[in-house]
């Protein structure tokens, strides 16, 4: 099942064509999205994910996003999904390369894939693989967007399909010395006894809604939540390594590169308990 | 003017919408394309273009492009053009997320705008901007994908947006320790004497197709060709810094972060003519 929708609360068929061939955020990856869990029409840290699409946009010196338009769009997706849960989509492009200037914005609804629904359970296995930037490149070079959530996502693909390769389900990705910075879809947390600890996103990483979500109701439950670098090596032996995004929420990581990290899941299962008695 | 046409090569109003919502390509900037320049109905480096069309697939492991729908996607768009001179894209996608797996392919042709006609009598200005990876990245990381012709091309267009803030044309993307790779539509030719240096593509740029085709014709003339590392530094000095690409030609930099560098008027006109001896 799909729903499509437009900033005006109206929907389109979406098996018919909806953006010009001249969309830039066709032809050049420009453009920005969100997703979000929608789960009982109950859409979950809506506003945490608009303040991120607007974070993006500005970094790629888009026009502020109609907020009010994705707010109709996402909402007329909600109303009219009967499926299960839903992973509703937010997409900003800069419009088409002919056209008038106009953004092309949509909401676009698709149902929770059975292995996202299963990675929440199962964990999965991952690989680390290099992103190519030193801790420090995303505050010189802004033009490189690291950490804006665009629709340039060729990378993040082609990694998951380079962990395919190796038999594993996920990446964690680090800079060239091993430092940890996120997966491609993902925020990693690292468990340590009652600490959370999540990488700085001045790093050139996303900021985590879902991550943030997980902190905030942990730290009222009395863990202790913190930002800071890790290394690739802290992996081994944490408590718990944590891959938080909004549609599969927190998979715990139980191989790393081929090797089982210590049994997370009663861990696990005590802040994916925490997480969802935010909801 | 903009002429849009299919693999079965049928044309489409370029007006209407034309991809799904769901297209990969534009969710995630999961696709390859090239850019061909026709002048009189004549395609230029047609081999090289679907040459690398195929090379940057492989590389997003997308499955090889039918060319032969290609080529009467854009043979109609060549045989309905009637403007001036064209810039004819060719696009592969990886198709709709909820689809059958079958690629979206289509031409799009549109107008050589005035702006590139012009930069390529009178030159350009450019930046240096830092790309941030090592020289040895591309081979060691596959799974960045440098090198290929993708439609995650946001961070060209953000370079290029970083250059127009600071004043200036272009830009010239180096590694964190200075080392010459290319522009962000555009290959890089250093000319010193009778010499043509341009940087290896095993640094992780794209293969230019205007610069091979240059140094064919300008090695026929009398000319030494290489390839080997360049440093921004090189520059400076330089008889000639050139931007080689598909629809601007041969574009001499006349101002690099804000400096002149020697007047390279007469041997970019001498190569400009050498190059277009070959049509």
């Amino acid at each position: 099942m799909r729903v499509l929708a437009l900033p005006d609360g109206t929907l389109a068929d979406p098996d018919q064509p909806f953006v010009r061939a001249d969309d830039l955020g066709l032809l050049r990856g420009d453009g920005v999205f969100e997703t979000v869990l929608v789960v009982d029409g109950k859409p979950r840290e809506w506003a945490g994910h608009l303040d991120r699409l607007v974070r993006s946009a500005a970094m790629l010196d888009l026009e502020p996003p109609d907020l009010a338009g994705v707010e109709r769009a996402g909402r007329a997706v909600i109303d009219h999904w009967t499926g299960g849960e839903l992973a509703l989509r937010l997409v900003c492009t800069r419009g088409a390369e002919g056209g008038d200037g106009t953004p092309t914005v949509f909401a676009l609804g698709s149902e929770v894939g059975a292995k996202a629904r299963r990675q929440r359970v199962d964990g999965v296995s991952a690989i680390a693989l290099d992103r190519g930037f030193d801790a420090d490149l995303a505050e010189r070079a802004p033009w490189l967007l690291l950490g804006a959530k665009s629709l340039s996502y060729a990378v993040n693909m082609a990694a998951l399909r380079e962990a395919e390769r190796r038999g594993a389900d996920d990446v964690v990705f680090t800079t060239p010395s091993g430092e940890v910075l996120e997966g491609p879809t993902s925020t990693l947390v690292l468990v340590r006894g009652r600490t959370l600890r999540t990488p700085p996103s001045a790093l050139g990483i996303l900021p985590g809604t879902t991550q943030a979500a997980l902190f905030e109701v942990a730290a009222g439950a009395g863990w202790t939540t913190e930002v800071g670098r890790v290394d690739v090596a802290d992996l081994y032996d944490a408590d718990a390594v944590l891959l938080a995004s909004s549609v599969r929420l927190i998979a715990r990581v139980h191989t790393l590169d081929g090797k089982s990290l210590p049994d997370s899941s009663e861990v696990h299962a005590e802040l994916a308990a925490c997480y969802e008695s935010r909801y």
